[in-house]
């Protein structure tokens, strides 16, 4: 927890807000403060700042807030991930929250288990949780745009067209293809960038298909088969790079 | 678990294998396998192929193996890691692994905790665990070189300057510069790499400065801070994009 993160509905009008739980628990025991100490704080989905603190017992603290700065910029990549079991979809949630991913579409596809979708890590608030983690590591207080869409084909065919409109840079992530990033996606430089990556098991012919109507590019890691939490960090990390290569290259 | 891996000494002079515990229950319950199909197996340091199962039952599963295939080669990729948590550590050792890193040295550093090197995870046959853990993922069968050193000037000063006459880019990841990696390592291509990450606080200020007596630049992924199991795989992933460029650039 790098940032203490803060519901702006928890703010009273003075300018405090009173803390339990973890983030109690984070004042007392990580940051080891004591009152009239300053501590790192955000608004979610609003600026940051410090909050000094006012009074701290074992079962609350209060901060008197002052939030002014703003939060760092989103990265311009949007992220179509075919829903991954539930362990692995809380770590990458966090994963690319942290990395500043714009927006995430989970999916479905063939090789997608059903059962993921019954995940009681879906309801929103376990959602939102996940992605809260990614924000306190970052320093961050922006929640990435995040829908869940059930259905493959109504997704690829009414979703994804104004998804990719948006996005000049289209790639889809496929071991069955030669081509690394920088192949398949020459010349970038931080152009909006949407990047679908699929399930442990890869797409299927149909879907990279479907990915290639909208003009989505396959391209490839390499053939090493990483798991989603080494493959989606790795796969974001070289957009970014690429995408703030010098323009003359 | 992608390839299921054989220690050299648990084959019989016939060329067969009997497998118990998580192998079997591999072959049976996720495998789905019956006797006479094939299924991907690897020597531990040794070469690839296939074992044919010519027995399955609850108690065991016996197979004749032919393995000729040559595993996928190492990236030029050594890494120094300051020791992290363990149950961080395990996940990293795994995800180098299966990155395909040549050779991994975990190190000590001033903000790195004492207790860490106690940790039951640093005895050898438990890191050898992780480490296959990455191999069975990535599908390979060479074990990258894994060394600890418990204090960090002996290392720095009497270890390090022979593994960084081999590699000519040499870079440590810090968050306190603002070149990015292509910035700290412009026109690399495929030139063997050391890359040292440090403790979740970071490195000291002498640890930086006894890191470029040796040579390495300091690069940043950017402000974000990103979690140990989400940084690594980006690093690498950066490196190794970077080094396949094509060579004009």
């Amino acid at each position: 927890m790098n940032i203490i993160l803060i519901d702006p509905t928890e703010m009273t009008d003075a300018g405090t807000v009173t803390l339990l739980g973890n983030r109690l628990r984070h004042i007392r025991k990580i940051l080891r403060s004591k009152v009239g100490d300053s501590v790192r704080v955000g608004l979610i989905n609003g600026p940051m700042g410090h909050g000094i603190v006012r009074e701290l017992n074992r079962e609350q603290a209060t901060l008197a807030v002052t939030a002014t700065i703003a939060p760092p910029p989103k990265k311009p990549i949007d992220l179509v991930l075919a829903l991954p079991r539930p362990i692995m979809l809380k770590r990458i949630l966090a994963q690319a929250t942290s990395f500043g991913v714009s927006r995430i579409f989970l999916i479905n596809a063939k090789r997608v288990e059903k059962s993921f979708f019954n995940a009681s890590l879906l309801e929103k608030e376990n959602l939102e949780g996940c992605l809260r983690l990614g924000l306190e590591q970052a320093v961050d207080t922006m929640l990435p745009e995040l829908s869940i869409h059930h259905r493959f084909r109504p997704f690829v065919e009414d979703v994804l067209p104004t998804i990719a409109a948006a996005c000049p840079v289209r790639l889809v992530a496929h071991p069955d293809t030669d081509l690394n990033l920088h192949q398949a996606a020459p010349g970038i430089s931080g152009e909006r960038t949407l990047l679908a990556i699929g399930p442990e098991g890869g797409w299927i012919d149909f879907e990279i298909e479907k990915f290639q109507e909208q003009g989505l590019t396959p391209f490839t890691l390499g053939s090493r088969i990483l798991r989603m939490d080494t493959a989606v960090p790795a796969l974001l990390a070289q957009i970014d790079l690429l995408g703030n290569l010098p323009p003359q290259i």
